[in-house]
């Protein structure tokens, strides 16, 4: 393990992460809100060692994947470690373990709180809880490779561990660039969204932090009645952006290169788009006959498909309570929590491309025992697919399923019945935010213990970087010196 | 396809069925039982076509995988529509569906019932239900191939479509003798545990049933209290029946060969036993703090030692209701569910062996993470796995996936609740029997729909012959001609 440079980069992730706090501060101080000191203590905690790692320039040494994921996984760590300070210094969260968990569930974008009354934090911390989901959705490593001149070979190592998919895609050949016009990207689309929300008649500080939650697939509110306030154009508007921003930002980066056909051919976008189709469809047919009759069509219409990209994208906005939606319909949005978001997108889950690939594994499989002889190759945008995306593929199903076998035994220890804690694990580890049955859309992550707190921040962080630089920090090997 | 060849194995499947129903005919027809009839009828209706289609000798031609699974998974569902006949014809269970239903479960040793009174059924067809278990424990096909001769190609394609595990061993070089030799341990060990349970105490009905049960690793019981009745010494006895039987059979071959030494050296038996011990003292430990307290330790250890044996074993004979204890234990019996036994025993589930390799690839996965240019390769029980077995490892993982999530979707039309449906999948697809909820222990399968059961009876069939079989029944390819 190569420390030095890991030093280095966590000293620079603490630099942006001060940064990002002037922010709430400014705002808290010229609110007259008494959060902003606590602000003020968290930016020196950042900086002063941020100022001190990240003083030395880099100098080339050894570095691979292990300390490319490393780095990433730690650098999670620190800035939740720190991000949570404004939370707890102003004892609107008494207890750390629980402002540690909201902070996690802001930057990993997932949404879970353990709060009943957020508007109680006062719109200092409000603004720094949905700003972290704008921040955690493009990722700060990714924002690091686009502002800092780095060594490109540490580049790739970077995108890998952060960003989310089955294979990272270069836009560009440089992965500095790459990462430039991903932020381009990613500040247009929120800056579009941000004033069609305000059109639609939505305040500027709800539209500008709804719209960071959205941007991010986070799914934090800022009013108690999470969305059931916003007028019915509004909750339109944040069903198409959630869907827009679970999409590849290749597809948009091919649409800006007036290459919309090759965009639009994307298998994995068909299957998003067609997935989502299907599942608004059924889900209206079931909410409409079972619990919103005498509301219409249209109402069910309209909540299915909010719900629904807000699932899908792993969002985690809620308009209505869908812990009372039938059996059926519930299990299938624990299923489309699973599925997630597309690759290369700000939303989680295993990711539509992953599944397809998984899809047209299983289908091979079956061809070859028909036709012994025969050469199958798994071929995904009309291009073959190598044999190390395959194998990494499979590597993350079952690093997957063992995550979630083993954060169900241990927060199973609290108690709850399985639909609570299978829908947290998942609503978790999937980054969406609200579960089923203890943990539904109208209630919070309060209930669990301290230690399955701890153990369900470690799945939204696992979710976030896709399993493995978070799985690596826990693994001996790691840490071994270079001989 | 060679139908040919397919025609005449069932032809042989449904004779070797006819033989076996015989026996409970004249059970029924000795103590006065008025459903015999029913079984003549049944016996006819299978000899019938089985002399009809067995009659041509077996001409060489194309026997491949696809030939293997298909009259496997064929055998599988004519035999369970002929079996469900006696219950049907003698109007005992009046309803097909929960007829086929029943006998899939006994077939497939798994144990889930629609009777809330079995006894009600008469000595008749309660030994069918237990003989059920004994024959498809170790396979009717295997069976086959113990007594029929045939060309030695077909050999392997029905073992490795009946056997259980990741990869079938040949304990002696023809696979012929391989069958006989599993086929006489199998009747031994089954008399062994008659002669046993007779000595303990039980009457020589119940002895006989209960030994089917324990064999086959089914679990269907002679009496509505279950195994409550029976005596500690019995339990005990069963207790360590179940475990025995969920071994690999190879263990046995090579004890009887004198080589004992090579024999307890097999990392499978190991993790089993230790698996086994550690989770038999979490929940003894659960359930006296929780459950218990007033009866003691040893009751607790008692107990749970015999539902976790039942459970791993996937046997699925319950003396208490384990519904009602701790979450964190119940949860621990689900993923014992998954796991399952050895490869090469009677049992369900995943397998050990296979769930093992999964592990060992998933480490060997993070250490080329950390070391990319080592190789690595998976070793069991000191030997290389070959990839073929690596990969139909991660096939059986992702088909088993695909089959949990579809069936669950399927059942939860009825409007269970989610803890109902998952151990409804979970209990029939590893072939255990009880789940939780609504089908706990003390609870059945008859609340659910036609549909679901047949989705369920869908379930234990592939849980039975590890997915690939059934899967190519419905694959279209399944069926072209050869050209």
């Amino acid at each position: 393990m190569n420390f030095k440079i890991v030093s280095y980069i966590l000293g620079w992730v603490l630099r942006i992460e001060a940064v990002c706090m002037l922010v709430p501060c400014v705002i808290a101080l010229a609110l007259g809100e008494n959060t902003w000191t606590a602000f003020l203590i968290a930016i020196t905690v950042a900086a002063v060692p941020g100022l001190f790692l990240g003083r030395k320039k880099l100098r080339t040494g050894n570095f691979f994947i292990r300390e490319g994921y490393a780095a990433t996984g730690l650098s999670w760590l620190v800035i939740s470690l720190v991000g949570a300070l404004p939370f707890f210094l102003s004892r609107r969260i008494p207890s750390f373990v629980d402002a540690f968990f909201e902070i996690i569930s802001g930057f990993t974008t997932t949404g879970s709180s353990i709060l009943s009354d957020v508007e109680a934090l006062g719109k200092g911390l409000l603004f720094w809880r949905s700003f972290s989901h704008w921040i955690g959705g493009m990722g700060v490593l990714v924002l690091l490779l686009a502002i800092l001149p780095m060594n490109s070979g540490y580049h790739m190592q970077f995108m890998k561990a952060e960003s989310p998919g089955p294979a990272v895609s270069k836009l560009v050949p440089r992965t500095s660039d790459t990462a430039k016009v991903l932020y381009s990207i990613y500040i247009a689309l929120t800056l579009i969204m941000i004033i069609a929300y305000m059109i639609s008649g939505m305040p500027l500080y709800d539209a500008v932090c709804i719209g960071f939650g959205t941007a991010g697939t986070g799914g934090f509110a800022v009013r108690n009645s999470g969305m059931a306030d916003y007028g019915t154009v509004s909750q339109i508007l944040i069903t198409v952006f959630m869907i827009l921003f679970g999409v590849n930002f290749n597809v948009y980066y091919l649409i800006l290169r007036k290459k919309t056909g090759s965009a639009l051919k994307s298998e994995e976008l068909r299957a998003y788009i067609i997935y989502i189709a299907v599942v608004i469809a059924i889900i209206a047919g079931l909410v409409f006959f079972r619990n919103y009759r005498a509301e219409g069509f249209g109402y069910s219409l309209h909540h299915s498909a909010f719900t629904v990209a807000s699932v899908i994208s792993t969002t985690g906005f809620s308009t209505v309570d869908f812990d009372a939606w039938p059996e059926l319909a519930k299990l299938l949005l624990l299923v489309t929590m699973v599925l997630g978001a597309c690759a290369g997108s700000t939303g989680g889950g295993m990711k539509v491309s992953r599944v397809l690939l998984l899809l047209k594994q299983a289908a091979r499989e079956l061809k070859i025992l028909i036709h012994p002889q025969s050469v199958s190759i798994v071929h995904f945008d009309h291009k073959p697919v190598e044999h190390s995306v395959i194998r990494s593929v499979n590597d993350f199903l079952i690093f997957y399923v063992l995550i979630c076998i083993g954060s169900l035994l241990l927060i199973s220890i609290d108690g709850f019945d399985l639909t609570t804690n299978l829908s947290a694990v998942l609503a978790t580890l999937n980054n969406i935010g609200p579960g089923l049955g203890k943990v539904g859309p109208m209630l919070n992550y309060s209930g669990y213990s301290d230690f399955s707190k701890l153990v369900l921040s470690f799945n939204m962080l696992a979710g976030r970087l896709e399993l493995l630089p978070m799985l690596m920090l826990f693994y001996r090997r790691t840490w071994t010196k270079y001989h």
